[in-house]
C-alpha cells in the first residue's frame, strides 16, 4: 500500500476555489454537528531562532480522515535567502485504518481556506448588494479574502490600506490582474473604511486600526488578523452595535478579536450571537436586515485543513496527479 | 531543497541497537538537562474503529531538529488482514528554518528506542553480575528488551511467561535464534520470576501479575508495560521496599507503573528517588548495593524518537539511503 505524495505546484494544481468554499461550509458544519474530534494545538516556540512550530490534528466523521497539519513560521528564513518564513506540510492518515494515505506540502492550504472562511461569512451576514470591500493589511491574507470574496459577491471596488506605500503598489498591480476590481490606494485606513460595505482586517497588529465612528450601518466585519492573545484591529467598542458571530467560540474568547471587549467588560460571552455553522446548519439566522453591523471573528479550525485537505487528495486521485511512495516496505 | 524518505527497510538497515542505546541515553541526558521542548501528547480516539492516533512533538537543543511522531494503533487491522495494528511515521523538520528534512517510516523506532531505554537502565541499576532475565509477556517488547539487554549484560538465561503456551513456544524459537540465551517457559508468573536478576514486564496488564514476595534482594525491576490510566503490573507494594527511578516524573505519576502505589497512599511522590537522566549526568548515584530492588518505571518521550531518528536521518545521508522528493517545487 503507497502513499500518495503531492509538492506545492501540484497542490496548487487541484485547488479550486469553489470547492475549498464548499469545504469550509462543510466543516464548519460538521464542526457544529459535533461530528468532528479537535485536540487543542500543540506549539513549539523557539525564540533564539525566531520560529515556531503549530501542530493542528483533527478528524472529521465526513472524510473519515485524521489529519495532521504541521506549520512553522521561522521569520528570519527570508532575509537568509534559502526558505521561505512559513513553510507547511499535512499529512492524511485514513481514519479506518490508521494508514497514511496522503502527504503534501500545506503551504497554500492554510491561505486559502481561510481566505474561502471569509466568504462564507460574506455569503451569510454581508448585504446582497454589497459592491466596496475595505481591506487593511497588503500580505497574503489582503490577497487571499478578496479572491475567494469574488467568488460569492459581485466586488466592484477594493480599497487598501497598508502602511508600506510599496506593498500598496505592488497589491494594486497583482489584484487589478486577477481580478476586475478596481483597486484604491487609501491613506489613512479611515479612508479606507469609511464608504465600505464589507471590511476585512488582516494584520498582525496589537493596537486597534478600525474605529467605530468610521464603519457603517449594514457593514460587515471580517477580522482575520488577531488569532493570538494580545492582538487586536478593531476598536473593541464596535462589538457593542455589532452582532457577533464566530468560528469557534472557545478559540475566539482567547485567541481571536473577542478576546479583546470581553477582557475590557465591554461585552460578555452571551453576547456572541453564534458560530457560522450553526447558520449555515440552519438553527441561526444570517443577516436580518440592511442596518446591522455585523462582526465575524475567526481563528482557524484543524477540521478545515482536514475536509480542504482530503478534497485535495480526493482530486489528486482522481486527476492521477502525485508521485506514491511506500514506506512500508 | 528536497526531503528525504525512508522506508521500513532502510530505517531497518540504519537501526544499530549500540546506537540507538546511546541515542537514548543521550535523550534522557538532554531531558534532565533542561535541553528539550516536549509539549503534551496529543490523542485522537475513535472507540468505534477500535483505533487511536497519538502525536508526540519535541524538539532537542542537541540535534536542533523537532520531530513529530504520528503513531497509529488499530486493533482491527490484522484481523481484517492489510495492514498491521500500529504504523508510525516521523517527521524530522530542521529547528533553524523549519524545513522538513525527512519523513521516515516510524513503526520500527518506537520498538527499539523502548528496548535500548530497558537497557539504559539496567546498565545503571542491575546488579553487573544479572544473569537471568525474567520477561512477562510475549509481544514486541518482550523481544526487544532482551535484545537491547543483550548489547549491554551478559544475560544467559531467560525465563518467559505468558498465558498462551502457543506464543510462548514462538518466543522461545525466534530468541533461541537471535541470542545465545536459555530461553525457558513458565507455567506461572512466579516461576518466572523467583531466581531472576532482572525483571521486565511488557504486558497490557490492568491488574498486579509480579508480587512482592516473589522478588529477591538485589533484583532491577523494568516497567515496560503501564503507559496509561488504569494499568498495573506490579503489585503496589513492591515500591515501598524499592529505589524508585523513572524517565518523566509526571508523566510516570499519571500513566506510570508509580500511579498505583500513589492512589493507594502507599508512597508519596517525594519516594520517587530521580529521573534517570540525572543518574546519567552523574547528579544521583545508579546501583548502590547488591540488596536493593530497584524499579524503573518508563512511559517514553518525545525526545528519545528525536534523537534516535535524527541519528537514523544522519547515517542515512552518510550511507546515501533514502529517496529525495521535493514537496516545495
Amino acid at each position: 500500500m503507497k502513499t500518495l505524495l503531492l509538492k506545492k505546484e501540484e497542490v496548487r494544481s487541484l485547488l479550486k476555489i469553489e470547492a475549498v468554499i464548499a469545504s469550509v461550509e462543510e466543516g464548519y458544519k460538521a464542526y457544529s454537528a459535533g461530528k468532528t474530534i479537535q485536540p487543542q494545538i500543540v506549539s513549539i516556540e523557539l525564540p533564539e531562532q525566531n520560529g515556531e512550530m503549530d501542530i493542528k490534528a483533527g478528524y472529521s466523521c465526513n472524510t473519515r480522515m485524521i489529519s495532521v497539519k504541521c506549520a512553522s513560521g521561522f521569520y528570519d528564513n527570508q532575509e537568509k535567502g534559502t526558505f521561505p518564513n512559513s513553510m507547511s506540510t499535512v499529512l492524511l492518515f485514513n481514519g479506518d485504518t490508521g494508514f497514511p494515505v496522503c502527504i503534501m506540502d500545506g503551504s497554500l492550504i492554510t491561505g486559502i481556506r481561510t481566505g474561502a472562511a471569509g466568504a462564507v461569512s460574506a455569503r451569510l451576514l454581508a448585504r446582497k448588494d454589497s459592491k466596496t470591500a475595505a481591506v487593511i493589511g497588503t500580505g497574503e491574507q489582503a490577497r487571499m479574502q478578496i479572491l475567494a470574496l469574488k467568488a460569492v459577491m459581485d466586488i466592484k471596488r477594493v480599497r487598501i490600506f497598508g502602511r508600506s506605500h510599496e506593498k500598496m503598489e505592488a497589491y494594486q498591480k497583482e489584484m487589478s490582474a486577477q481580478t476586475d476590481c478596481h483597486i484604491e490606494l487609501c491613506a489613512t485606513p479611515e479612508e479606507a473604511v469609511k464608504y465600505a460595505d464589507i471590511i476585512i482586517t488582516t494584520t498582525p497588529s496589537k493596537s486597534p486600526i478600525v474605529k467605530q465612528e468610521w464603519v457603517r450601518p449594514g457593514t460587515h466585519i471580517i477580522a482575520v488578523g488577531a488569532d493570538m492573545e494580545g492582538k487586536q484591529e478593531l476598536e473593541a467598542t464596535l462589538f457593542q452595535n455589532a452582532r457577533i458571530v464566530v468560528d469557534h467560540t472557545d478559540q475566539c474568547i482567547t485567541r481571536g478579536e473577542t478576546q479583546n471587549p470581553l477582557r475590557f467588560g465591554l461585552i460578555e460571552e452571551t453576547d456572541i450571537d453564534c458560530e457560522i455553522g450553526q447558520i449555515l446548519l440552519d438553527s441561526k439566522k444570517g443577516r436580518t436586515n440592511d442596518q446591522e453591523i455585523t462582526i465575524f471573528d475567526m481563528t482557524g479550525m484543524a477540521v478545515q485543513d482536514n475536509i480542504t485537505a482530503t478534497e485535495i487528495y480526493e482530486r489528486a486521485l482522481a486527476f492521477q496527479i502525485g508521485t506514491y511512495h511506500d514506506f512500508m516496505e
